[in-house]
Parts: C-alpha cells; structure tokens; sequence
C-alpha cells in the first residue's frame, strides 16, 4: 500500500533538525547551475557545492538545481548561503508534503509534485520539488527520479526573450507551468488506463478487475491529495500583495490557476466515474450470478419432476396396474413432454428464456 | 470513453505558443462577418482574413465569425490586427477549456461550449465557442460542427430595434443566451432519455440497461463539469465594474444567471435520479434473482422428498415386506399428495406462492 | 417522468418575446380585482381586461388576481398598464422558475410554487404563482389549478384590521404565508405517504414497494428543487434595502423564513429516510433470498444423499449380497435416519432452523 | 412514524393566532412562580394565572413556569402583561419548532428540545420548552411531560450565590445548560443501545437487528435535526450586541457553545457508524448466504454424479454386460468413492471446506 | 463500543463544579516541575502540590507537569495560585473534550490528545492534555497513561538555545508539535495496519475481515473527531491577536498549521480508502457466490438431465420396446454424452468454465 505519511519525519527532534532521505544512493550530488539574462547564457555542473556557491552572481537570473536529498550538505551549504530558515530546510528534505507557498523572511519557499503514471504497476509515482526564491536566484531542489526540467532549460538555452528578460518570479512560474502541463499528460494515462478497466468490466467482472477498479480508486485519491491544494497555493500566489507573483506575472499565474482547476475537475470526475465503475461491478456480478441461476433453475424445474414421475414408476411395488397397460409408456412420454411444455411456457412468461 | 483532458495541449512550449487543431479539414477557413448599427446593415463571407480585416469598421457593432480551428491563420490575423494576448489565442486553440470570462488588456474573452444530445450513441456533443470582444467588434472562433447562430443572425437582419441598437456586450449576452437556452433543450432531450430507461428498468433490468444507466452517469458527470462554471462566469460578468456588462445588460445578464442557476439544478436532480436508478437496477436484479430461487426452490423441495420416496420403493431388496400389500402403491401416492399438500401450505404461509 | 426542465420556452427568441402556455383552455380569462382600505372594500370580476384597468386605484390597495396563462392578452394589457418590463412578463409565462424575487425598475417581482401532493398518483402537482407589486397594486398570475386563494380573500372581506390597514408588502407576505403553510399540510400528506411505504416495505418488499420508494425519491427531489430556493428568496426580502419589505414587515418575514427553514430541514430529514428505505429494501430481499436458500439447502441437502443411498440399492447388479440379507432393508432405514439426525444436527448449530 | 412537521399549524389563519394545544389533559395549567434576590426567596404555585400575575416584581428576578399548553389561557394572560408580541405567543403554541432566538420588541425568545431516550420504544421522547425574558421575568413554558427544571430549582433554593445574584440572562442560560447537559446523557443511553444493537449484527443478522438499525437512523436524523440548529441559536446570543447576554455571561455561553459542538460531532459519529452498521448488515446477510450456498453445493455436487451412476444401473435393458460382472458392484463403490474424493479436493482447494 | 460521550460529566450540577475523574489509583498524584531561563536550568519532583507552588518563580519559565486526575487537589491548588476560571478547572477535569484554546481572562487554556494506537486491540487508545498558560509558567494536566513528554524534557535538559531562550509560548508550540509528530507514527501504523486488511481481504472476505474494516472504520471515525478540531484551534492561535502566540511563533505555528492539515488529509484519504474496503469486501462475497454458483449449476444442469433419462430406462414397464434392442444400452451412453457435450460448450460460450 502506498505510504500516506511522511516517513522520514522524527518524533521529538526539535523543529528544524536535517535528517538525509534515506536511499541506496553514496555519490555526492550533482549541482546544475544555469544563469542568464536576456544577453547572455551560461550553464554550468558542480560536484561540490562550494564550487557552486562561488558563481552565484547578483546581476544575471541564476537557477540552481540540486537533484537528490541523500546527502545534506548542499542544502545546509545553500542554507548558510542564502540565509534559508531552518523549517524551511526541514520542509526540503520532507517529502511527503503537500503543494504549498510560504514566506521565510525575504525568502520564499514553494513546494510541488511532478506526477507521472506507471500504467503496469497502475501506480502514480511521484517526485517532490522544491522551489526557493532567494534574490535573483531560484534553487530547485528534487528527490532522485527522471529529469522533468530538460525542456525548460532547452528553452533558455534557445533563448527565448520572454524567459531570458523575466526574473525568478517568471522562472518559477514556468516551473509551475511544466509540472501542470504533466498533469495532463497523466491524466489522460489514467484516462486510457480506466477505459482499459471499463472493457473489462463490461467483458469479465472478476476479482481482477475488481482489485483494478480498488487499486484505481486509491491512485485516485493520492491524485487528489497531491492537486486540490496546488489551487490554494497558486490563488495565494495570486492574492497575496507581499509574494513578488502579484504584480509581474498576474496574467500567467491566472492561467495557470484556470488549469488546475481543470486538472482538479477532471480528477473529481475520474473519482465520481471510478464509484460508478464499483456499482456497475457488484450490478455486473448480480447480473452475472442472476443468469446463472435462471439456468439451474430452467434445468432443474423441468427435470427434477420428470425425474419423480420416472422414479414412481420404476417402483417395485407388486401392484402398480399402470405398468401393465400396453399404451402407458407411450403416454408417460406424453405427459412428461406435456408437463415440460408447460414448464417452458412458464418461464417464457416470466421472461427467463 | 470521453475524453476528459485537453489532448491538444503541448508539454513543454512556452505558454503562448499557437498549434492547429489535428482535424481532416485542409481546407481555408471561412469568415463571416456581420456589421450593424440602427440604420443599416452589411453581411459578407471571406475566404481570406486579409479582405475580413478591411472591413472591420470603427463606427459600427462588427461580429466577426470564425467557424474552424485546424488553420491558425485567421486566429493570427485577428490576433495581430486587434493585439490579443498570446496566452488569449493559445485559448482559443485549447478545445477542452471550461467556461469563463477573462480580461486580456483592453479585450475581454469569453469561452463556453454549445451542447447537443446525440440520443443514439446516447453522448452529448459539445462544440466550444469563444468570443473575443476587441472594442467595437465582436469575434466568435468556433470548432467544427453545425452552425448554432443562424437564428440570431436572423434577429438581426430583420432588425430588432434592441439588438440593432445595442453594442458588442448586449450581443456577447446574446451568444450566451442562445447557448443556454440550448441547454434546456438539451436537458429536455436527457429527460426523455432517461424516460426510457426507467421503462428498460422495470421491463428488463439486464446488462444492456444497466450499461445505459452507467453511460448516462457519464454523460451528466460531463453536463455538469461544463455547466457549473458558466454560473460563475455570468456572476463575475455581473459584479466586476472593470467588464463592460456591469452597467449597461444588468437585468439580461441576472436573468441569464437564473436560466443557469436552472440547468444547473435540473442537472443535479438528474444525477441524483441516476444514482437512484442504480441503486433500483441492484434492487430489481436482486427482486428477480430472489423469484428465481423461490421458484427453484418450491419445485425442489415439493419433489425432491417424493423421488427419494420413490427411489426407496424402487430397491431391489429381497425383504421388502411393502412391495407386496395390496394397497401399498396407493397408498404411497396419497402420502405423496399428503406431503405436497403440507409443504405447498408451508409455502403459502411464507409468502413464497 | 416528471418534466424538470421549461419546456415553453422558446430556443433562439430573442428575450422578453411572450408565447402563450398551451393549453385546452379556449375561453377569457378571468380577472378578480379586490380593492380595500381600512373602511371600505371592493370585489369585481372582469371578463374583459380592460374593464379592469379602469377600476384599479390611486389611494386604496388593489388585488388584481388572473387565472390561467393561456391567454397573453391581460399580460400584455396589465403590462403595458403598469410599465411592467418584458422579461417580467416573460417569466410570468415561464411556468418551470424557480422561487425568487426581483426587482425591474419600480416593480418588484416574486414567484411561487404552491404545492399539492396527490397521494393517488404519488406526485406532487404544482401551480406557480407569479406576484408582481406595481405601486398600489398587487397582481398575481396563477396556472390553472384550484383556487387557493379564497381563506385570504374571506379574510381581507372579514375586515381584518390588520391586513385592511396595510399596504401591498404586507398582502404580498400574506400569499407567501399561504403558501408555506400549505407545505407544511404536504409534509404531513408525504409523511404520511411514507409511513404506508415503511409498512409494505416489512411486509413484502417486492417490486411495487420498490417502485413506490423510487417515485418518492423523485418528488422528493422535485420538492427540494421547490423550497430551496424560497428560502434564499425570503432571506433577500430581509436583507435587501431596495425592496419595501425591509423595514415595514420584518419581524412577518423573518417569521415566514424560519417556517421555510423548517419544511427545509423535514425535506431533507424525509430524503434521508428515503435513502435508508432503499437501503433496507436491498436488505430485505436479500434477508428473504437467504431465508429461501436456507429452506432449499437443509431440504436438498437431507434428501440428495438419501436419494443416492436407494438409487444404489436400485441397481441390477447380479452380485450385490446386502440385497440378500433379511435385516438389510430395516437397517438401511436405521442408517437413513441417522444420517437425516446429523444433518438436522448440523443445521442447528449453524442456527438455520 | 414520527411526525416530522408542525401538525398543530393552522393552514390559512393569520398569523398570530392562538389555538391550543389539542390533549386529553382539561384541568387548569398550573403555573409556579419563583422570585429571588441574594438576600430573599420567594416560591408559589398559582391554579390561576391572574393570581401569579399580581406577584411578578419588578425589583426581584422572576421565574415563572408555565406547564402544558392545552389551554391558552395563561398564555394570553401573560402576553397581554407583559406586552408580547402575537407571533412570539403563535410560536409557544407551535411545539414542532426547531431551536431559536428571537428578538421582539423588548423581550427575548428563546425555544429549545429537551430530549430522553425511551430505550424500550427505542424512540427519542422531546419536550419543547419556550423561555420568554421579560423585563425582570423569565417565564418558560413547557410541554406536557416529567419536570425537567426541579434540580435547577433546588439550585435557587439552596442560595448558590452566582445563580442568586444573576439576571434573567444567567438564568436562561442556566436552563440552556441543564438542556444541553441532559443531550449528553441520551448520547450516553443511544451509545449503549448502539452496543446492543452491534452485538445483534454480528449474533443474528436477521430482519429484527435490520429494523433496529432502521430505527436509529430515524431517531439520529431526528436528534441532529433537533441539535443542529442550537449551536446556530448559542452562537446569535453570544454574537449579537442587542441581545442580553453578550456581555454578562459571554464566558458561560462559549462552554455552552463548545459542549453543543460536541453533542453534534458526536450524532454526526453516530450517524456514521448507524451508516456503517447498514453496510455490514448487507455483508452479514451476504456473507451468510454464501455459507449456505456452499454446504448445498458442496453436498449437491457430491452426490449429483454418484446418484446418476447408480440411476445407470438401475436401468432395465436386456444387454447390459456391466450388471453380470461379479466384481462390477464393488468396483462402482470404488469408482464413487474416487469421485468423491476428487471432489472434495477440489472443494478444499477453493477453500469452501 | 468506544464511548463518545463525556461520561464524567455531571449533569444538573452547577457550571465549574470540580469532581475527581473516577479512577482505581489512590496514590497522590506526583507533580513534577521544570523552572529554566538560558543560563540555569531546575528539575524537580514533588509529592505534594504546595511544595511545588513554592517553587514557581517569576523570573524563569516554569513547566509544570500533573499526572493523573483521580486527586483533584493539586488542580484546585494550582487554580487558587493562579488565579484560574472555575470552568478552566472543569474543563481539565472533563477527559472527552474536543481540542481548543480559549482565553479565560489573563490565562490561556489549550487542550489536545495524545494518540497511540494498539495494534493488538485494533484501537486508538487516547491521552487528553491540557496546557494552562499562567504568566510565566505552563501546567500540564494529564491522564493517566505513559509519558509523553520525555523527550522534549531531554531537549529542555540539554540546553538547547531555542527552547531555552523562549517563553512558555514557544513551549507550548514544543507541546504541540510533539502531540502531532505522534499522529504521523499513529498514521503510519494505521496505515500498516490497513495492509494487513487488505491483505486479508483478497485472500479470505470472511466475517473476521468484515469486523476488522468495521472496527477501522469507527477508530477513524474517532481520529477525525479528534484532530478536525484541532486545525481550527492552531488556526485560531495564528489569528487571535490577543493569545500570546501571534508575533513570536507565527512561523513555527504556521508549520505545524501545515502538519495538522496533513494529518487531517490523511484521515480522509484513509476514510476514503476503508469506504473502499468495504464495498470491496460486498463485491468479493458476491464474486465468490457467483462462484459458487456457477459450480453447483454446472454440476446440477449437466447430471439432472442425464439422471433422467436413467430414470426413465429404470420404469418397470411391460412394453419398453427400447429395453430389448441390443444396441440400446451402448446408443443412451452415447445420447447421454453428446448431450453433456452440448451442455459443456454452452458453458464455455457463457464464459463460466
């Protein structure tokens, strides 16, 4: 079963202690930085975070990314840097967190999934990112998984004007953007995957695809938990007079309001159509087990008197005057040929043939 | 299954970015356009936007038709000539958008979608339309699909004095009284849908049915999810000063509010009817499955002690003293009727005949 | 089916165009006029509209009451009379509102349902009522439908100090009363109702009672449809300024919205009720089918093995010594017996009989 | 069932008018009085009403209980006294009210249930007591039923100092309090019943735990009907400045506030849980079922075959070499034994056995 | 049956009456206190309450610890002392409240439960806390039950600078934030708890696993009923101006804000999901049913047919022509198998072998 809490949490630490996400992985972390403007371009990978630190520069846009939690010294080292606060550091190596915006001091610190689906495992994996704005820089911080943020660097790279004049606010809109957008993509995965669970609903309503339509109904719900507060938190983007959203990207940000609501929507629907598909299952079921039932009991009720009247006569009694007229075989046939005709009409009546 | 998602929309561009609807049409498509004011009136059709754009005139209320998405060009054009937002324009081309009303700079866009019954694949068609007010013109860029504004064209070439006099927000509220009024008799349409299958219901709760019901369920869960936002639409266009319906359509648009406010709740009584025809095909297979096993079980166990009596009789045991009385046979048949008799009464008393 | 949606309404008219409700009808319609103050009183019926408009007066408060929408003309007569707008008068022939007051200009608009369950067909028919204040002058539009107005009348003739004094807010408050009061007696009527269903529903939960909870189910959602939105409509009465019955009827009012609020929550108690009838109903014919199974499965499951153990000893085996034994027959009855004993033993401690 | 709706109204009257009560009980209504200050104490009981009015004090907080509501006589004597107004006197005879406060002119209306649960009838008796605060008076009236207020009154006579020193408002909310105080109670005696009632579910799944199940839901909708609107009624007293209480007893009130908050959380579990028993008893029922669908197949199936085989050769054709084999009889033994044994094997691996 | 009701509660006593929780402990309750500023720190143990008052000083933050309220001495005490509101004191004493804070003059009252779960018992078992915040010291009332705050004692001990430097605001958040850590191991065991559920479910739908889906649904039940309220009450504490908690610890309160409402999602994801279960376990009793079913109609349709032909071939009948062929005998067993052929592919076409 999908884990609901966040596992990595330490009961009783005082607010703000750094405990490494637990993982196979030794190497230390890989630091990609990108820093431009709307003339120049330059990109770079760290293996030492220090090394990093050093071409942080005031006057260009920098984006960091720091993709791994395994190992702590590049947030603490960002952390000192930049003057992070220390439950803002802690919200970093949390991942079980939901979507949200925050304000530390002159900091702020934002936090979405990037969701895909698995359709063989018929699970939603899910990557935690985490967005810092500090100054002119945005560091991004990822658990270990694919990289999600190849497009949108190939976009600064090609040197776009809108992206390469915008500050970070524009950045981490685009961010935002890029993750909304796979939401789609997921969507319609889990669209195609309950059509899929609809044909075989319809062609064989067995326990498999009941443990289908379980499994769809718990994606569902994690769906969900990790959209409904994306709304919240791009609304107090929009809201909020002291976030540096307001005024620059109200438009941008309003569009992408617009599309997580429909992204929320269509999960609603998905969850309203995945009830209906468990009621049409147990209707399927009742069907399935109805139509069985009429049969034993076509077969039954016709046979089992017929069967009587064979075992009566086929009773040893000495005196059984009927077994002794030349014409009774004959008529027995024709009784029992009678009694089942009447028997079928019946049915046929009560609409089970 | 009814796609649920945007499936046009492209991962990874920038927002703004303009993609032809995939469609099989290659051919130009053709703009209508409609210029009026109390006096007069001009209707012409172009087959090149350029020639469109001439004559869009200052002085009159112009409505310019676009009826076709696979060719962006028209979509530039008009973006060019009136500088619409780039983020309006790539909502145009998104056919999946929920209803709304945005303003863009000095443009207002409004988006809502016309629905249609289509009684034998038992779906709702739905055809997006979206109105760009750009001053005095008033554009409408619509998918594919038959033409839903003959009858207003109609009202104004025959020059109704209010239509005739009013400006692009009294025409826009014009549009969208159409298309609610549209959805009433879409839901006329349902109504008597829904009529039979509750007749299906009672005469024959099979497989095929209780697919109708699920496939209706479907159908309302995408009724709703396109009607619910218009409310909040009509709301914004009567509170918001900033638009240009505040002041001048208050009464129609409060009005309009109240046909919507109408379908939606219609909407609501329908899906709950369906949830209680669900609920009702369970009960009727179950209803039926129970008169099945009655009749089963009456036949069985009226006859299945009476066989085994006759088996018993039918041994070919050398001491039977029975076999050999005189009366025996009858006898056994009077027992027989006895027993019957008994459990026949046994029946009746239970209610089971 | 209950028809839910407008179905006069007229697709693609433009707005405020008048169309009479069909109907069987062919004669005038009547128009009754009460005009009274404090110390006189006035009672008219009019076949023709005209005569009509001439009597209502400046200084006295005038009860204009039209029933029967078939014919348009005293609707277009009254007006034009009083300067009513054109979508006031549409609504009027809209006979599918929902309950709401507006207000057009210097008129105020209100419309009704009175509600009237026919314990026969298990429906709840409904006549709207439109009201509209137009300075001293009250005019209600009624469908066809029995009179309900006439304890109103006898009390405004009976000289009621109270009701003679007051102006047109008051006589407006006074028909809503009517109104609620009547839901309360349909409450009763439908409470009623279902105490017979919860009878049949123990006694013999077939398919008739299942019916009967159905179409109950669906008035009570017509119902909700109709109350809902009354109780919004009063609370605007209070709360809104502009309209005459914030100051001088507020106690009245906030009287009549408690009434609503409290045919409101028995609505809804009623629904609950209703579901849990279905409910039970699955459970009952489930708990029947389990009764007839048991019956079927302690019958069949004594006798099969029994039937077996003859059938055995009916065979034609030349060699088959216990046929040969003297004791064999009684012994066999002796095993029979026992074996019947442990079954019945069996079944017991399973608690089936 | 229980009636749900105000069966005392009187359809058409006008408003304000009194009509009693209909009950077996002729004699005249008793009326108590209590007068007290810190210092003095005063208790009476008056057989006419017009006697208790002569010792209302102005300077003292007066306590007056009306008992029984079948005669109107103190009810109109008191209101004319005291100056109250005819919808507030209407409302102290309508005993279906939900819990209120009201405001008229100067005096105060409050309505509450006193609730008790008749565990044999496993139905929720209510009282409606009606506090009217008048100046230094406080006057309830209750329905017939046992004195609920005696410890109350024992409080007064004992000379508790807050309650002696107070005004009408601690007063009313020391009544409130007891109310609310006895909710809790009757939660207790519900939960218990609850217990009883799951015990049954999983003892004996029968029709009778299905009907007690049936009838919590009722009483619960009844509770939360009668619960729900107080938090609203205690929530106005605290809020409103043109209310008493908002500043004397603001403190009192917010406990109140908070005790009638968990009185509805803990109906809203039970409704929960009232729901969940449903649930299981369809899978109780189910289940069961299931259990005797099993021993009858398995039974049947064993036997079906073996009773065929011996049917075989209990034929009487002429040319059946198997019956002149000496070894014939024992092998077909061995033959059904084998059968069975398969049988019962695969049984087993379907885990039915 | 958990109870959900405050038991201890006594009803008709007058507000603010302190009666010890009834317990089986007649020790005096311990009181353990802890006195710390930066610099020095202070531990100590007392037997006896008065002892302890002694001890609070003004100048250093105090931490005082109440275990156990069977003795009401030590709160009485303490509410001397201090000065608290006698409903205060009622409050600590009454162990089914809901979580809130409340500001009873210069103190301020928080209460919260502690929550374990016992996976042998499948039960949450529950530990209320209430936190008195009196000037410079914090009292902390607890029920019996293990000790909870050992590890925030160690923090205190070891000199962190955060915790030491701050007020008894920031140690009440220390308080809190330990209390919701312990929902997410709570959570997660209820979440391993519910694998094991569903584990169960696929491999045996019996009874036991519908009782277990029973019981989660009601600990759930009570989870939510525990932590719902708990989110308004930290809310309540960032809003309020007048409580302590606004400017010093917004930030940290805002994060544990975040937490709540992760572990009220969770909750309601978890509802979700035994929802879920439930219908699941429905629809797997009817998937093994229909099993069931289909074995015993295949068994039964394929031999009753074939027993009566036996049957008839059985009759001792003088003129059976078909007795005397020779090649009779050998033609029924073919009949005989070709009809169990047809049956077998009707079967197969049907899809129930």
């Amino acid at each position: 079963m999908r884990k609901f809490s966040r596992s990595t949490h330490t009961v009783g630490l005082p607010p703000g202690t750094l405990k490494p996400k637990p993982s196979d992985r030794t190497d230390t972390v890989a630091v990609g930085l990108i820093a431009y403007d709307e003339a120049s371009f330059t990109e770079r990978t760290f293996d030492h975070v220090d090394d990093c630190i050093e071409f942080v520069e005031r006057d260009r846009t920098t984006w960091i990314n720091v993709a791994g939690l395994h190992d702590v010294t590049p947030i603490e080292s960002f952390g000192e840097h930049f003057g992070l606060h220390p439950l803002l550091l802690e919200d970093v190596l949390n991942t079980a967190q939901r979507p949200k915006v925050e304000r530390y001091g002159d900091n702020i610190y934002l936090v979405v999934r990037m969701l895909d689906f698995d359709a063989e495992r018929e699970e939603i994996d899910s990557v935690q990112i985490s967005i810092v704005l500090a100054g002119n820089a945005l560091i991004t911080f990822t658990e270990d998984g694919p990289d999600a943020f190849e497009t949108l660097r190939e976009r600064i790279r090609s040197g776009r004007p809108r992206l390469r004049r915008a500050d970070t606010a524009y950045l981490a809109y685009s961010l935002l953007d890029l993750v909304v957008d796979h939401y789609f993509v997921l969507l319609e995965q889990i669209g195609e995957h309950m059509e899929h669970i609809e044909e075989a609903l319809i062609a064989d309503p067995g326990p498999d695809t009941l443990g289908a339509i379980h499994r769809l109904k718990r994606e569902l719900i994690y769906l969900r938990k990790s959209v409904w507060p994306l709304r919240e938190t791009i609304a107090t983007m929009l809201r909020e007079d002291e976030l540096p959203f307001h005024d620059s990207i109200q438009l941008y940000l309003r569009d992408l309001h617009d599309h997580t609501v429909q992204v929320i929507e269509t999960t609603e629907s998905y969850r309203d159509l995945n009830a209906g598909m468990l009621e049409t299952h147990l209707s399927m079921v009742s069907n399935r087990m109805s139509e069985v039932m009429k049969t034993l009991t076509i077969i039954a009720t016709l046979f089992i008197p017929l069967t009587f009247l064979a075992g009566v006569y086929g009773m040893n009694f000495d005196h059984m005057p009927e077994l002794h007229l030349p014409w009774a075989y004959p008529t027995l046939w024709l009784i029992m040929a009678a009694a089942a005709a009447v028997m079928l009409r019946f049915f046929r009546r009560k609409g089970w043939i």
